[in-house]
């Protein structure tokens, strides 16, 4: 097809859309049972297929499986889950930074000396938040002064921590005991470096430090006056670096935009070069304004070779083991599929719908199952499958495939995936 | 089937076979709108499948695509196009050598010394191209008297230069502009050795000497007077080492032919141990003569185990965006295929057919879309697919593929794929 316009693709991602058969549904998965008659006529339009967004049977986590889609591979280039929410809470990293995603918690002292963890999320309603990031944004660490500490607040309970300086490691464990234990764990190096070593004990000493300081502080006095949970301690967890990765812009030779509403998106999304959209009302939870981010999507298309749009209810309905509530989600993400494509030019769009990994309803947890797999465009040699699903898809032109294939394949038909060979 | 004759197996490589749909075909592929009994028949016969030549989503060069084929994986292998180039026109190749596709051409030097590209092919039709070769065969480079550069002509505007001598690197940059650039590229070296560098000063010094000797040849006086372009430089592409590689006799303890018209295949089948079949008519154009190469095939299976037979109009229609001359000629393909199959004994014979990538009629390039798989042989499972095409194949009992898998499986019905384990 000759085009004057320049050829332009969407990824759609619907957040933990695979699921088991849930008994409830007649043995359905919550899409199969849903109503999606956008979904299913994009079905009819184009190729389907089922992705292993990591590899057969391994769970991914919303981190890798994003790194995945955007066709990096997260075995070389994945660290940890901290720099993506930093990057997402709109920080700024530099390559030897360590981060961590944090939370405002409640502890107290026991008799060892060790905290013992009342509430890892401090009652997860905290006002109070960006003001209690402040007071320990920046402190020093009498034994390492050199390293400078940076604490942003996202929402709620969420905090992000940064340790700037030189010779820092992310090879080190978590201080939140992840509800597996009753105390905040101490960070112990992953392997044998000194750099793993020093910074186990600078987040040890961290931990002891924020303590000190939030324990003390007239907002956990008001606190628990009110009968609240103080939050006297961060918990932290999924040290990282900044993957070393070429941007989309160097791999693709695109422009890329984002339309997420959760911080984590955000940040993988940036990670690889993307620029973050802000849209009002595009929340990542239930009551997310879906036609708000459709036409911010298209809009976006306007100004870039392509946009990421992420929905995030399906995935928190299955965590919530809600597989009703996952079933309506569907619909509604059907809905923002069917505001879109009228505000989009089919003849010079492709689009990719799929899922960063399944979410089981029944056990509220990723599994390693595969997600259906859609491509649609006029480049796409369509197939016989007329059903969005994950047992239709199965059946799909698309065949089986790694999560990492979907950027290449998606690119190709912009004829923008880089030829290997000559 | 108990035999007192030998298995033996052909791979027949269609060259860009795979497609986009054609709004003038209906939106069929031309592989899907062409008439192909013979392809068909052995569908119905055999089992099919769909082939990701490198990965999904990744175009394959040509070099590339067959080196897969072969069964040799080029992300470990290849350094580029130059050395099969090489080894295609009958030049040997030590492990040390740098080889790279080189272009007659026409320049005229501009006012900053540099030289301005008038045509990257020198007017293309070169009747004087081989001694134009012999002029610049064995020159001595004035700073690098060290390095022996051969320069061997192939056909109309093409030839291949090869370094020759120590410390010489692969890892430098074309001089040709490719059409990007006005002028003759410097070449710079693309990594930090020592090596690299060192080479591309030669080459840049093979530029001027080249130019200084081609500008004074009585050649180009009597080109000019008869108002043609002189052919006064040489521009290179493509540098390469010979790939370390086990032969096909060690990977499989097969005896290999090539049956095929253009010098690039004939290259990547020289890297891996086939012996070239000289055969009167192959010119890989249009008109080559199919039925000279189905004879060739079956004769050469006499004597060998396995013979490779490349068809190569398919990729020029389309590189040519004629979706409806690439239909004639699979055509002319299916004809080819239907003369060899009663010279030949299927009690006895695998065959594997498929493409080495998709060339789209639409854009004219290779593109990251899959190819048709086809085996049929007495020890293959068919399938009941009966069509080979792109989208018929998708079903097919072989799934979906990368190419490094088609000689293990050839091979495997041959019992001539080595055991791993015990």
């Amino acid at each position: 097809m000759p085009s004057k316009k320049s050829e332009k693709a969407i990824l759609i991602v619907c957040d933990g859309i695979g699921d088991r058969p849930i008994p409830t549904l007649k043995g359905k998965t919550p899409l199969e049972a849903a109503t999606k008659p956008t979904l299913d006529k994009l079905a009819a339009k184009g190729a389907t297929g089922l992705l292993h967004v990591l590899s057969p049977g391994i769970p991914p986590g919303s981190d890798t499986g994003h790194l995945s889609l955007f066709g990096y591979d997260p075995r070389d280039c994945y660290t940890g889950r901290g720099p993506f929410e930093a990057l997402g809470a709109g920080l700024d990293l530099k390559p030897t930074d360590v981060a961590f995603r944090g939370n405002f918690a409640t502890v107290k002292v026991s008799g060892d000396d060790s905290f013992e963890v009342l509430d890892r999320r401090a009652g997860r309603n905290l006002p109070e938040g960006r003001k209690l990031a402040k007071l320990i944004n920046g402190l020093k660490l009498p034994n390492h002064p050199e390293v400078e500490v940076i604490v942003g607040h996202t929402v709620e309970h969420r905090c992000v921590v940064v340790l700037r300086g030189k010779n820092l490691s992310s090879a080190i464990s978590d201080t939140d005991p992840h509800g597996f234990s009753d105390s905040v764990l101490a960070a112990t190096p992953l392997d044998d470096s000194k750099e793993a070593k020093r910074t186990a004990q600078i987040i040890n000493e961290f931990t002891r430090e924020v303590h000190r300081i939030l324990s003390k502080s007239p907002i956990n006095s008001s606190r628990k006056k009110a009968g609240q949970l103080e939050a006297n301690i961060v918990l932290v967890r999924g040290a990282g670096v900044l993957p070393v990765i070429p941007p989309l812009k160097t791999m693709f030779g695109i422009s890329a935009a984002c339309v997420a509403g959760g911080a984590l998106y955000k940040g993988v999304a940036r990670s690889v070069g993307m620029e973050i959209l802000t849209v009002p009302g595009a929340t990542a939870t239930y009551d997310t304004d879906v036609e708000a981010k459709a036409r911010a999507t298209a809009k976006a298309l306007e100004t870039h070779d392509f946009v990421f749009l992420h929905f995030k209810p399906t995935d928190s309905a299955a965590h919530d083991k809600n597989p009703k509530k996952k079933m309506e989600m569907v619909e509604k993400f059907d809905h923002m599929v069917a505001t879109l494509l009228p505000l989009i030019d089919m003849d010079y769009t492709h689009i990719a719908i799929t899922g960063d990994h399944t979410t089981s309803s029944t056990n509220g947890k990723h599994t390693g199952n595969p997600v259906p797999l859609l491509l649609v465009g006029h480049a796409v040699r369509n197939d016989d499958v007329k059903e969005f699903s994950e047992r239709a898809c199965a059946k799909g032109g698309l065949g089986h495939l790694l999560g990492m294939a979907v950027m290449p394949l998606l690119m190709s038909y912009l004829d923008r995936s880089p030829m290997f060979g000559a």
